[in-house]
């Protein structure tokens, strides 16, 4: 059987198309970005037109764009600025982030420059936004917020603009980890309350190691990685051109055809847990995956049985991607903590199927017909 | 006039051969190598191939090489761990290191976090060695020692056993940027007293944005980069997977032809300089170019006139690539600090002209024709 790849939330397939617009940069025109001759200048030229690219797709000024090694420096770099430069002493998160966020805020924690404070998460996977607003109106110190946009393992989504509103009403720094959304849907960043928001590019059909993080011009912070003065002195470093070049020409192909491919996505999406459901009557979604829910995630829970327990590793020996939660934890094996927090059913296995433009129906259904044989 | 690209130390072409080793993996092997399933395991397998091919070439041990974003991550991930992890508490540099290296120790030094020596530099642009072990004997805290091997702008080399011995007298950290090294020296990092080493891809015809760090197994360091559990929970994001398999393969090809490589590129330095001495007799070398250099770069001093004052300007303009210093500062346009450090003559002009396999003697003798007419 070929293989069934419904893990597109780990990572996507880079586009030919954006290997094509990657491959000169990768062969003549090799340049060093930060050189003063007119060879370094092309390299540059092809950087700031990617700024230019990426700011205008998320309404923002192309000052406020840099370009980073992935979405994990980025939200290191936001989490830990807004600590040390912009003086935040208390920290808002949650306990369903990615862990790019969560291993920041306790080193910080731990390290005594910041309180942290956890938002309550309802049963449906949701932040409690009672809670959060309670929090940041107890909260004495300047407070960062940081929420992701769309859980990376259930695909729940925050409302971006009300959590911005209740930051600007606490006159909060807030971070929004946009890894799972920018390149899915739009922004607009210059109508949203929002200090920082990150993306990757191999999220969303760019190449891996590279990222982006937005800076509003209103905050100013220093680098994380310190050196060369690259990205205008915020990011030091030789540039990583082509993955740039890639980004920036991801994003737009994403953008030209959000509406077709978030449609077609979403149809997948439901289409499959209509699907499981004829077969296996008991199956319900982690998160509300129906309702405020990122269109490419469905994590679904299946009765715990002795075969439910094996159906990760029999989907992958009939060559079916699927995972139990982030990739970037699965070496960990010590479950999902993002389940934990708010459906903590022992009884129960959980299974995140992800999807893309390339999946088809007819994926789904020789998926969803083993699915059947294997619970 | 066709390009002649003298600015190798910038950056480098990528090697076509190690494009082609990346290939697969910028098409149909796209798995997150940190997914379970056989598919990402794919990925995976390529990645510890990667380290355990640069691990011997280096003769170290796999679980000593981490891969990171570039040679910048890795000299501030070994600088602020040896304070924050190892306890170091006086740091010794140099004022002739690399930004990345200078702005990491004195960000440590106004956060009060450690103190900050400079060993002298010599007339020659050698580190004055007595004057480390002075630094060294005198420090009654521990102490973090970091020295490039080789420098950015004018090539003089560190004796590193020299220089590991008395860090093994004294007991002190000794972190060794060797960027420009990594590729075209041999090393046996077993024999080595060294505990932090790293590399650049794109110095040694790889891929930018992609690194190595060298961490010697008898240090334990937190990540600087903190989240998913990759590179063994020291390196977290999702892996620049392609950008690693070209790290690796370049390295191989590096070390497969270093041989002959550095020894005809030694040969064009040393003919450059012989040339440029026959059509300007005032001109002369910065640092140490002929004695203990790296072969791959030639910084040659000009008297300053009207004309020699625009010469990058003129080369730029007849296509040919060299620099004033490291491109990394390029932006910043202020002079060298590192031609500062030990001959500041404002009567002098630098350029540095680097070296690369893919250089040919027709092209340095159309460069000093080209730079006669021009001073």
């Amino acid at each position: 059987m070929n293989r069934i790849y419904l893990d597109n939330a780990a990572t996507t397939t880079l586009d030919p198309v954006v290997l094509d617009a990657m491959m000169p940069y990768l062969t003549t025109n090799f340049g060093n970005p930060s050189s003063i001759y007119s060879y370094g200048r092309e390299s540059r030229l092809a950087i700031e037109n990617a700024r230019k690219t990426v700011a205008k797709i998320l309404n923002a000024h192309p000052a406020e764009i840099f370009f980073t090694s992935g979405g994990t420096e980025s939200s290191n770099t936001a989490i830990t600025a807004s600590v040390r430069d912009l003086g935040c002493k208390h920290i808002i998160s949650s306990p369903i982030e990615h862990h790019a966020t969560l291993h920041t805020v306790e080193h910080l924690k731990h390290a005594g420059e910041a309180t942290l404070s956890y938002v309550n998460i309802l049963p449906d996977g949701h932040i409690d936004m009672e809670h959060l607003e309670q929090l940041l109106a107890d909260s004495s110190v300047k407070t960062l917020v940081t929420l992701m946009h769309a859980n990376n393992e259930i695909g729940n989504m925050i409302d971006i603009h009300a959590v911005g509103e209740l930051c600007k009403k606490y006159d909060a720094i807030f971070h929004s980890d946009t890894v799972q959304t920018v390149g899915h849907f739009p922004f607009d960043l210059r109508n949203t309350y929002v200090h920082f928001i990150n993306g990757a590019g191999h999220k969303f059909h760019g190449p891996k190691g590279v990222g982006m993080l937005y800076i509003n011009e209103n905050v100013k912070i220093n680098p994380f990685i310190q050196g060369g003065s690259q990205e205008r002195n915020m990011r030091a470093g030789t540039e990583n051109l082509y993955g740039i070049v890639g980004f920036a020409k991801a994003l737009q192909l994403a953008t030209d055809n959000h509406e077709a491919d978030s449609n077609y996505i979403r149809g997948l999406k439901y289409y499959m847990f209509e699907e499981l459901k004829k077969v296996i009557p008991d199956v319900s979604c982690n998160g509300d995956a129906m309702g405020r829910s990122n269109y490419t995630v469905l994590n679904v829970s299946f009765p715990k049985t002795e075969k439910s327990e094996m159906i990760l590793f029999n989907l992958d020996i009939n060559n079916i991607c699927a995972s139990g939660g982030s990739a970037c934890t699965s070496g960990a094996d010590a479950g999902s903590h993002v389940i934990r927090a708010f459906a903590g059913n022992p009884n129960r296995m959980a299974v995140r199927f992800s999807f893309s433009k390339n999946n088809t129906k007819e994926e789904i259904d020789l998926a969803v017909a083993k699915i059947k044989e294997l619970i």
